[in-house]
């Protein structure tokens, strides 16, 4: 087929060298079997050292050599025998259900084992350290280890999602919630200036390649269902979209002249084509909208500005809060998550934790509970611009008000300064969250503010949400998470150059910077490099102190 | 002079339009004027909006176009004449001798000036908005406003430094300590791989001009003395030096060949040129050495490495340790003041906090108290690799036993596994721990652990720094940073794309990722951007709603 001519798929990952895919099969379901990336340590030639680092891998097929992906055929459908075997419960098979029910699902159990410490063998001995490293851990309810029961009782109490519509069978389920590996959203999309289906599925296989955990449509321009059809058909993350702006576009682009049947027949759509996800923006009330009247920036979510103009022109309360039940019955039918929008969050630090932001967060909270009663999985947006200051006070109130549901949070951005670099300014902002328990972060890229992000934009801004996500889960104390970072500081300590290249979040990168300054051939031999050269090397020097004692 | 030929100091800020530099005069002291930089606001055509911002300047007559500098004459001596006419203090002549004693320098009342609220013309009448952002302030000594006697008081108790060494006149006052905006320092520095004094003089100015608060000069290649002298004689900021570096090259680089003689001939030439602080390594104990046996990257700080193998090689006690007295008596008589190495900080999120770092910083908090006694000023430095959730303990710890001296920080770095990024893995820590408190972070560059920087690592690492030190700034509420962010964000929501880009960190960035996308003569006058396009832009739909509210 013509359209993916461009597209090859055998080329996203060749600059991850000794890395290959290997899987863990499951003990509770014979066709349950788990990816991971598994990095070869080459520099370790003594056999009673590591020789490999086993790390999430939220690529799918894609990063499986053994694999031939054809694009117009899609992604093998895992899912699909699962779902047939499942005892279906009286019109709803949501994991949210089963979980209720004590029924362990195969996505339960997939996630637990993806989540799950496969780096024992690297575990170190020395336990004060362990013990101290511990210390101080935000107070968390991470557990020691993650099993499939553990993983069904957070989904029960709502504490996290698997986001996974029964007509995605595509999917290799993971999950939301802040007792796991926090988790990086990426946004793709077309708009009416730039529009195509094969540049869409670039920017979905591009947002894998940097680790994007889950990936939102918010195409508004041309060909939106046939762009989110072959997106959904090749993608192994969940997929979530805003229908709202299908839905404007469908009543060509007149606020005025949306309503809940044209929102309606946009969600069945999308709904049957297998969207994991909805952001549904049905928190902001007509009240709140004059709260928002002495901002400094007034509203600036795309959808919350949309609903708010659509009630002050009507002087009607939001249709998708009065027809909130009937959203419930739908997404409750194909599994579809709620992602409940926050239409006020603040758009500059002076309007951080307002009265109008905490007002729908509130009403955000009620959403929640009546969304659980439908047995919906529900997870609730956040921020947006807040200083490092009033971060905390955001997850409190959203742990308090929306009854533990997983975060879900953009940036927050920590100052309004710097366009260009937002996706610095708002990833400190996200790896603190993050530590206090926020599940997902959506990415923003250096052109937030300023225009429709390219390739490489979609790469910093994941690579710095990356980082901001891990650096979370260490410190929140995610089980598996500290492994990466010792394995790289082994190899960094005595001077396995390949090893730390390999084991960096973008290795090409590492090993550029590095070659940059020292001629190719002196290159990784060297127990130094041109930072500080031979003379002033403090690893090369304090090496010698210890072999000194030894003697 | 043909040294300095390809530098061209007119072209360094051309990037910064609608800036100019102004000078606010003192009212206590006749010859001392105080520089910022006023962002003239063009977009508000109203005669009773804003028409400008002052934002802080360290780059000294660089920044300002009516001043014509010749790099191979130096800088004018704006101290000389304050330094002459000062009443000397029984060869004593710190700015910590002369706040004890009550007395208000030239300099506190610069930087006092310097640190103040220029903006009040901007200031939020919304006083229930200003409240609102200013609860949940960190338990931080700042005062609502800066005042000489506040900088006095501060200084005299030790809490903050004014490095100025009495042999550089050049010297544009600034201050060190956590009431204060948060500092920045910049390295540069030649290597026995690259070494040129006309490279390192544009180091500098390059420093300048993203920002660097403090350059320290940490060449170890050839003709150290010579590049210092330029640096000195052209540097309106504090120049920081580790003595130990040339010291070592004047013993050939054998470490065991080092001594107190050859230190303290060192220590005298780098006074007598005009060094603003040094860091000494006299906190490592031999007993400290054999504590960071198991650590995963042993000893990382390059004096620390040396002091280490020296004290094990001669079984003796660190000498800087045993001449910290003489140490004291050299740099009181020229008020340089000390940068206390941390020589024993963790290099891997592993060695975090361990019983080796926090040995050493109790022996830091004895001499701080010792230079004290000296009325030398001092400073602490600090970590290095920190996973967020340890962070607090260290400035808390910092602040207890060093008894609330400043912090000086090298990041920390939150996580180990992105090398090529540790300017990101590092902003996260740094922003988190000066708004804890921490006085000035030591940036960290995209090259750390691969290679020496280049020009545009230099860059990303102040920019990313910049951004660290103002969110700190917001969160911990210094009474002057939140005008930045607003004048920012009011120009964003009013569609003042030209002041927005002016504005900017870094404006040519900014301009550039606008325009990428939308068509040159569509850029300026669009009330959209191609993020989002005209449809679906919220901000303009917002503006939209009030409107609608008003009629």
């Amino acid at each position: 087929m013509e359209l993916f001519a461009n597209i090859n798929t055998n080329d996203l990952f060749k600059d991850r060298p000794q890395s290959k895919k290997e899987y863990i099969r499951s003990n509770l379901f014979s066709d349950v079997k788990v990816p991971f990336r598994e990095i070869s340590l080459t520099g370790n030639k003594q056999k009673d050292k590591p020789q490999h680092l086993f790390v999430y891998d939220s690529a799918g097929a894609y990063s499986d050599k053994d694999i031939n992906i054809n694009i117009s055929e899609g992604l093998l459908p895992i899912r699909k025998q699962w779902l047939l075997n499942r005892k279906p419960l009286q019109q709803c098979s949501t994991q949210m259900a089963y979980a209720k029910k004590g029924i362990i699902t195969e996505e339960m159990e997939f996630v637990a084992i993806r989540e799950s410490n496969q780096n024992l063998h690297l575990r170190e001995e020395n336990l004060e350290r362990e013990n101290r490293l511990n210390k101080n851990l935000a107070n968390s309810p991470l557990p020691k280890k993650i099993t499939p029961e553990f993983v069904r009782d957070e989904i029960a109490k709502g504490r996290a999602i698997i986001p996974a519509n029964i007509n995605h069978p595509e999917l290799e389920p993971m999950i939301i919630g802040r007792s796991f590996y926090t988790k990086v959203n990426a946004n793709i999309g077309n708009s009416a200036i730039q529009s195509s289906i094969e540049g869409e599925i670039e920017k979905l296989l591009w947002s894998l390649r940097w680790g994007a955990d889950t990936v939102m449509d918010l195409s508004t321009g041309k060909n939106i269902k046939e762009t989110r059809e072959w997106i959904l058909r090749n993608s192994p993350v969940p997929i979530g979209t805003v229908p709202l702006y299908q839905a404007l576009e469908k009543v060509g682009g007149i606020v005025e002249d949306l309503n809940w049947e044209v929102f309606k027949e946009t969600i069945l759509e999308q709904a049957e084509q297998g969207v994991d996800y909805f952001t549904i923006h049905a928190g902001i009330l007509l009240p709140y909208v004059s709260l928002t009247k002495n901002r400094m920036t007034g509203i600036v979510s795309r959808g919350g500005a949309i609903m708010a103009r659509w009630m002050t022109k009507h002087h009607k309360e939001n249709f998708l809060y009065t027809h909130f039940n009937e959203l419930c019955e739908i997404m409750r039918y194909y599994d579809i998550s709620f992602s409940l929008g926050d239409a006020l969050r603040p758009g500059s630090i002076a309007d951080a934790n307002d009265e109008a932001q905490f007002a729908e967060l509130k009403t955000l909270g009620e959403l929640t509970k009546q969304a659980w009663s439908f047995d919906v999985q529900t997870m609730v947006e956040g921020p947006g611009h807040i200083p490092m200051h009033l971060i905390q006070e955001n997850m409190d109130m959203q742990l308090k008000h929306c009854h533990e549901a997983p975060f879900y949070t953009l940036g927050p951005l920590t100052t309004d300064f710097a366009p260009g670099y937002d996706h610095i300014t708002s990833a400190i902002g996200a790896a603190q969250i993050g530590w206090y328990g926020c599940a997902m972060l959506c990415y923003v890229t250096p052109k937030e503010h300023l225009g429709l992000p390219n390739k490489d934009d979609v790469k910093q801004g994941l690579i710095a949400y990356k980082i901001a996500a891990h650096a979370a889960d260490l410190a929140k104390g995610h089980p598996a998470a500290r492994a990466w970072d010792d394995a790289l500081s082994y190899a960094r300590f005595h001077f396995h150059w390949e090893d730390q290249f390999n084991l960096a979040l973008d290795p090409q990168t590492a090993k550029n910077h590095h070659n940059e300054s020292l001629p190719e051939e002196r290159n990784l031999h060297t127990p130094y490099c041109s930072m500080c050269g031979p003379r002033f090397c403090s690893m090369r020097i304090s090496s010698q102190i210890y072999n000194t004692n030894q003697n």
